[in-house]
């Protein structure tokens, strides 16, 4: 399958990079040229425009910041709609709002191209080590295409519902990973301020009920204050509005997931948009003096 | 160790048999003097009153509803603290408020008890199979001389500081608990609203960072809405009204605590008391409709 | 000065009529032929399209529903900056996002046409009676030259700072109303649940530190459960997205208004969308059963 | 009518003299003898301990700051309900939980007392103005006979239900005082961060439906920073605890004061618990840096 990759960031990269690796013709887009370089040095071939990228490309998968990003790489004069062939895929990796995510699908079907909304979750490790977990929405006979592709990147890779679910899916992962980052962060205020040892104490939680993967992985690091990214503040915050949207778009009110963004705003108000999102308890300790 | 267990309730009772099991001498004492009888068929011993089942007693468990019950067991005429000896433990593992476990040990120290809060996670299961976490407040050597007992009754058994410590890290982990299965209703809703396949939008997030055990265990169950107790929702409002007045005692405020602790009074308002504490799904759902 | 008046709905065609009796030259365009008519008949002039309506006017006037309409009237090809002269005023009286009517501003000062931002408070009443409250946007030069006209539409009629600090300040304002309506409608749940008669109670509040002109209108229609609008739920729950949405653009967290905005939404998701505001109580006992 | 003033506070002492310049023979108490001092030097009697206050008398009032002391001077060894005679009549105008208050009013009752809650709203000005709010809760008889006294102390006095509901009506009023602050707080934030000067901004605000006592009084403070009480941030964080536990009692769960509750306790860890209550826009400005 010849491969097109736009956008190679911090997650593109190593992505496109196990394509590579794993037998894939891959062929890269992204607007800075050393990151094309640096997939060249990795063994895929470079591109310099987006429809250079697109010709002939069998898959091509966006990977970018945000709505305005995948909306130009589409539907731009120089775009992927406008230059891809019928029966083309285009697999979407980036985090959007489902509503967007829906969008594009539509326009690529008038044209023959085949959409699949694709986010993951599981941050640069998951990317680097090809341990994604990968939420697609589309056509299941377009998903079952693909996943042979999906598998390099990803570990659990699950096809949720029809275009734009794979969103909702991220959306619903980020809301609830977002909220225990907060629960977290409250539990360690409580601990400390009562004079208990918070390790201990999350040691007990970790074991119970109350464990979960972020308990394991950042209490020790959340604990001594250490916050370098991972993911970043300013990356969920984004979610947390993509959340908020699709919600009011759904017509569903959810409250706990509207204060969560408002304590994910406030700790980019606060200066830490570029510290690991468990940094949200920087905000429930400056809440607390 | 001569043991005395003082209420035998849905958890009381299978951890004082449990105590039978692994061959300790143990005196049952409950209002109720079916339980009782339930304790002697187990191989136990009966009392008929709280000093009758304190006299000669090495250690002294405690597993109540409350504050009130705790305090009249503690502090009433016919008490413990009155009728046990001098270097006596005493053991409560029912979920209270700090501030009370403080005022217990207080008095228990005085006397010459040895007080031990040591309040558990896990659920009726959790007593019936010896699986407990168990999180110890009081002196560390305290905590040692009684590990081996609690060994019996759990599998995480942690001293987490002193007198009050082990109520401070119950308030914590119910504070978590109560906001994943908020946040994990929130999910629920927004994916089914949107018209995804929750149980595959939730085997996805149980796989990634927004893995919990709650996920791991209920995520089925809620979807199917199927919400036998488990952990009954009238027991979680009063801890949350434990965390909510552990963190006014501390002088912390803890925005997401406060929001939990009114969806799950809201849990209550709306009749739903007496099942599991996962139908915090229902009031997420009421409010949409 | 000549005036057009574009959009006469519920808002729009009692202020058209106001400025007619005021003396003003008007001529009316909606996508309704009969509500124009309703204004030749108050003594006002028909426009069959936005260009016709543009042709020659002083001042054009919006009054639309939202965001999207707000920009096909302005930027469309068949639009008012298309077609209007240079010199001329636009006032768009809508409720939309402040950085919306940032981007119509700053379109429009590029023709040559001079914006104002001017959403209004005061509903249909205030809108019949001339009294609504009006917070300008724009150059202030603009402002003191539609002054006089924005008179007769108004009583409190305020330049609160440039282009979009109209909408930011109607932001304001529905974040307010909206979180009063909460905070009575959990006054009177609690005044009902304690037995205590709330038309006593909330007549305490009235006249001291909590007292609101919410309270003086409201409070004893909200007790009598009467909530024929007024200000629909449906056009709150918008105003309070414009709300979430400002406070965004402007790097702010606000959690209050983040809670208040999800029991909007709940107000919507129930059914309720086209009652009076001050419905929000119904979502307040709703959640408690 | 003898009447007897037990709590000679910031609050207490200024009602007392005043009840003494309407010509009421007055006896006070407090545990300063100083204060006892100054109601003697502006024409009351002093007594040096309760039973002396409380002898003879044919109503006691009690202003006193929290629950425990109300509880010690109803209920203790030297406590008026000891030593009060039958008929007497004792008006507790502190601010307590609506459930102490029906403790003690039952209790009242057994010994022939006639009890009523009367907690005030209005603050130091009130006080001395004798301006206050009064919200009576106890029996319509005993409220007609007190009437007159009690209009000595304040403008708006109303009887509003049996023993407990005063207080339940004072909950009420200061969730809703708490929540407005809150919301104006938010409202000055979102104004200033978008460049909007606040005070052309509140203006229209306080003209409109978003219109309220506290924006009437206070937005120019607000704005300029300038929090000297009033009515203190720790007073208030008292009251939201009764509000969220007459709530709890009552059996409600309400979602906008559970979160109004937390961020005045934030006010307070903040460490501004002696600056007015308006200091809650300092809370809402820190979580944003």
């Amino acid at each position: 399958m010849k491969t097109t990759f736009v956008g190679l960031g911090i997650m593109g990269s190593p992505m496109a990079a196990n394509l590579v690796r794993a037998g894939y013709d891959v062929t890269g887009y992204d607007t800075s040229r050393e990151r094309v370089a640096e997939l060249v040095a990795a063994g895929g071939r470079a591109a310099g425009s987006v429809p250079e990228a697109v010709a002939g490309a069998d898959v091509v998968i966006t990977m970018l910041p945000d709505s305005p990003q995948v909306e130009e790489v589409a539907f731009g004069a120089e775009g992927l709609l406008e230059h891809g062939a019928p029966g083309m895929f285009h697999v979407d990796m980036s985090t959007i709002k489902p509503e967007t995510s829906c969008r594009v699908a539509q326009a690529a079907t008038i044209r023959g191209i085949r959409p699949l909304d694709a986010p993951v979750s599981g941050g640069e490790r998951g990317a680097v080590d090809g341990t994604l977990s990968i939420m697609v929405g589309g056509h299941p006979d377009d998903f079952q295409a693909i996943r042979p592709l999906l598998g390099v990147l990803g570990t659990t890779v699950r096809h949720v519902g029809p275009s734009g679910a794979g969103q909702t899916v991220k959306a619903a992962n980020q809301l609830v990973v977002g909220g225990i980052y907060g629960l977290v962060a409250e539990a360690i205020v409580l601990l400390e301020a009562s004079g208990v040892d918070p390790e201990s104490g999350l040691d007990v939680l970790a074991g119970g009920l109350a464990g979960s993967r972020i308990l394991e992985l950042r209490r020790h690091s959340m604990i001594k204050r250490e916050f370098a990214p991972g993911f970043r503040i300013d990356l969920h915050h984004k979610d947390m509005g993509i959340a908020i949207a699709a919600a009011r778009r759904a017509g569903v009110s959810l409250p706990l997931t509207g204060l969560v963004a408002e304590l994910m705003a406030a700790a980019r108000a606060q200066g830490h948009g570029s510290l690991d999102h468990s940094a949200l308890l920087k905000v429930i300790e400056r809440i607390n003096g």
